[in-house]
């Protein structure tokens, strides 16, 4: 497998949980998002979407969007598992996991804030304004659920790592580089500290991948 | 099952399209999202986060996520099934979901144009020019892995109805509420017009359900 990812893109780091948590190895190439390197031709090629993760494996069109990945290494790599076996409890955890990758992440991600500053030439405190809101609104959404809902245990669902866990920590730990921390959100925050217990987890921390700085703040 | 929709929700017509393939009968429940509805103390006890789509279906915790919903309604009614049975095809028609659910249709639903309404003070014609410009990126998004992939026949993936069709037919409705059809884009309207012949699609058509317009447009 060939695996292109970034430190910087919270969605690579989702797939890097994945991969860890079972063992899979692969070769990763860097595209620097921050330089541009996604709209490049020869990685236009790997993903004409020009967004990271994707993951090629074997013939066939590459993987893309975080999700379609993470289920795919679960459906093709079922040990352990990142979904619960009964399907109303696999409901809960897409719908956790969906709050961060479709409702909040996809707000704050390079080409929105660019768009922002480029077509409606909004300064970097009314983007950053923008960015911490959708953080928080993840946070409460989550939280709602997670406060609620009768299921949470050690991590979001009962006591095994899921899918869910692995959005959940993306979103935390990309809120803490916008100066916006799951500290407010007691089960996110709890659950945050679970996971980055984990080796899996802390070895997929954007901090700790090729080219990364050693501390981010806005 | 008690399903809450409205109209003018595109994540809600998603799920009215499997429902429809799957003819599982439902008690709907309209929330008036144009009035707010989904911020009552009411509705906020079904679903924690205030949005539609949401499900209930016998005990345990409401369903809530578009894409989670579709998941679940395919795991308990298999017939016919919404994803193809290999694991790369699986993976391609949800990362095709992934485009519209996660990457496209967050930026331009109601809370977000009030955001750009009331925080930013953004007019009208802007936020109808950020609205469209997303839908636009939408569709080429789609059309990129439509044209290049080798995968796509009647529908997006071969000739059998997906997850990915579904999705792919809400953004196409969508933005011809905003003046951007699908029309530049030869496999996304091909398919979108395939699919709207369907029974199941022309009957879960926004503009069909109760409450809605004869025509909308911006």
């Amino acid at each position: 497998m060939k695996f292109f990812s970034f430190w910087r893109s919270l969605a690579s780091f989702r797939v890097r949980i994945a991969l860890n948590l079972k063992g899979i190895e692969t070769e990763v190439v860097q595209v620097n998002i921050l330089r541009g390197e996604q709209c490049t031709d020869a990685f236009r090629r790997v993903n004409p979407q020009m967004l990271i993760p994707a993951l090629e494996d074997g013939k066939g069109p590459t993987l893309f969007q975080s999700l379609a990945i993470l289920e795919y290494l679960d459906e093709t790599h079922p040990k352990p598992p990142l979904l619960p076996k009964e399907a109303r409890a696999r409901a809960w955890v897409r719908g956790l996991a969906g709050i961060v990758a479709c409702d909040a992440h996809p707000l704050i991600v390079p080409r929105i804030r660019n768009f922002l500053e480029q077509e409606f030439k909004l300064d970097e405190p009314t983007r950053m304004k923008w960015i911490r809101h959708w953080f928080v609104e993840g946070y409460k959404a989550l939280e709602s659920h997670l406060a609620n809902d009768g299921v949470t245990g050690r991590y979001c669902c009962g006591d095994a790592i899921t899918l869910a866990d692995i959005c959940l920590v993306s979103h935390s730990v990309g809120g803490e580089f916008f100066d916006r921390g799951p500290a407010p959100y007691p089960n996110v925050a709890r659950i945050t500290e679970a996971c980055l217990k984990e080796d899996a987890f802390a070895r997929a921390h954007p901090l700790k991948q090729p080219g990364a700085p050693a501390s981010i703040s806005h």
